[in-house]
């Protein structure tokens, strides 16, 4: 089944060769990418009161259309893409890469295909033949995606992930009901994943930019619309850091650039070592 | 008193350029400004999570000296500055311009300086000759406040202000502790004050974005800073917004344009009219 032009997405080659420092190259070593796990990219599009959405489970379309185009061009850079269990089951996402020239959309089988990777500790998500993702996998427009659980998840569900090529991850016995980023990078390197950009929803984004795991992120692409959502949104907003019983910044970035695209700007920025 | 050279701040003609058909230019009619009363530019700096500072009362070294030169240069084109209480207590603000030309910095007199507001509902804030803005203002370096209350000022305080040509002005019987927007701007505008830069702090803001007000404000300049502060800061984040019993969006700005600088980036926009 072939892709129809309306669906592929191709993004200028000004805002590509200002984006591209930031986020790894297939093959080439990132100067900021660590040798024991994947190179982390967390990307995700705010409003100027830094929600994500206008209310938990609400579809809010923030970004324009060159927004969309610039995150498909990052996802044929990545080997894989992770978001939580909340934005599996309220947007049913699609996952895969619609970029000019990608597996599926003017390249062949599905190389350049980033392996979509949901994080789901207590099995929620309801997947089933019809689900986007699973659908695009069996197409050849996209890899089968990983899940990584805490608990068994029954058969015929497993069945149907695994009927595309897709994957249950049982991430061992965990103490608690989340699940360690050790752990799911370090399971992603054992398999070979070079790249993952990390890209929702609120509660991965902010679990990701605590003090004690912000040092898992290497680059920050994010994409700011000129628009307030107002309160009762899904808002990024980390918890506090302290340093000798002082509040302090959770993290300036380094080696900033703003890239206007469209009404909104891409910041893409190297993520602080603590 | 003769400034000193390092107090004077200047900008890029570039970064002027972009920034200049956002803001009121004296004795000129914006194209976005109303008759009735002064244009308003709403104008401040945040972090990525939309935090104004670390804590209230808490000032957090946010954005670069390009946009600490930017804020003076948007002084220099407005008649007025306005701020709340919290700021005034909070910040022990200078209010004035450093701006390269303009009075006190170059220029002649108090020309080109910004008359300073303060919105102090209940006579908060107490401030003496000590206070920056009393101190520049008797040096010539800065106009005199006017201070918006809804209750007397002792006769001392009051004195101290009147003499260095400062005001208390009254703003009528209102039967709450909020004072109108309605009711300020008519009077700035009785005073013939042309435009307006409201420049914080969390209240302000958030008072002049909420639905009902967000009439008042005609131009937005605001500087976003690669950082995040994490919870329990002053945030910029309105109130809701509903239309039809749905949730939507407060405010999508118009003619939007972002200026990137040093490290930060300005967006510049038209409010919408509702």
């Amino acid at each position: 089944m072939s892709a129809s032009t309306r669906d592929v997405l191709t993004l200028d080659k000004s805002s590509i060769s200002q984006i591209s420092p930031y986020i790894p190259q297939p093959g080439v070593h990132h100067p900021d990418s660590p040798d024991d796990r994947p190179h982390v990219t967390l990307t995700f599009a705010t409003s100027l009161d830094s929600n994500l959405s206008l209310a938990p489970g609400v579809q809010t379309a923030l970004s324009g259309p060159q927004s969309k185009a610039m995150t498909h061009y990052l996802r044929s850079k990545h080997s894989a893409i992770l978001i939580g269990v909340g934005t599996a089951i309220a947007d049913d996402p699609s996952l895969n890469c619609r970029f000019e020239g990608v597996g599926g959309y003017g390249g062949k089988g599905v190389e350049g295909q980033p392996r979509p990777i949901v994080i789901d500790p207590q099995a929620r998500w309801q997947w089933s033949a019809e689900s986007k993702v699973i659908k695009l996998a069996r197409e050849g427009k996209g890899r089968a995606p990983w899940v990584f659980t805490l608990v068994e998840v029954d058969g015929e569900r497993r069945k149907t992930l695994e009927s595309v090529g897709g994957e249950v991850i049982i991430a061992g016995a965990q103490p608690s009901s989340r699940m360690s980023w050790d752990y799911i990078l370090y399971e992603l390197k054992r398999r070979d994943t070079e790249s993952v950009m990390i890209e929702g929803g609120g509660a991965v984004i902010n679990d990701l930019l605590t003090p004690s795991n912000i040092r898992f992120v290497d680059t920050v692409v994010v994409t700011i619309a000129p628009v307030w959502l107002g309160k009762g949104g899904v808002q990024v907003c980390p918890d506090e850091r302290e340093v000798g019983g002082n509040k302090v910044p959770i993290a300036r970035l380094k080696d900033v650039k703003w890239v206007p695209l469209g009404d909104d700007v891409v910041l893409c920025g190297v993520a602080p070592r603590h």
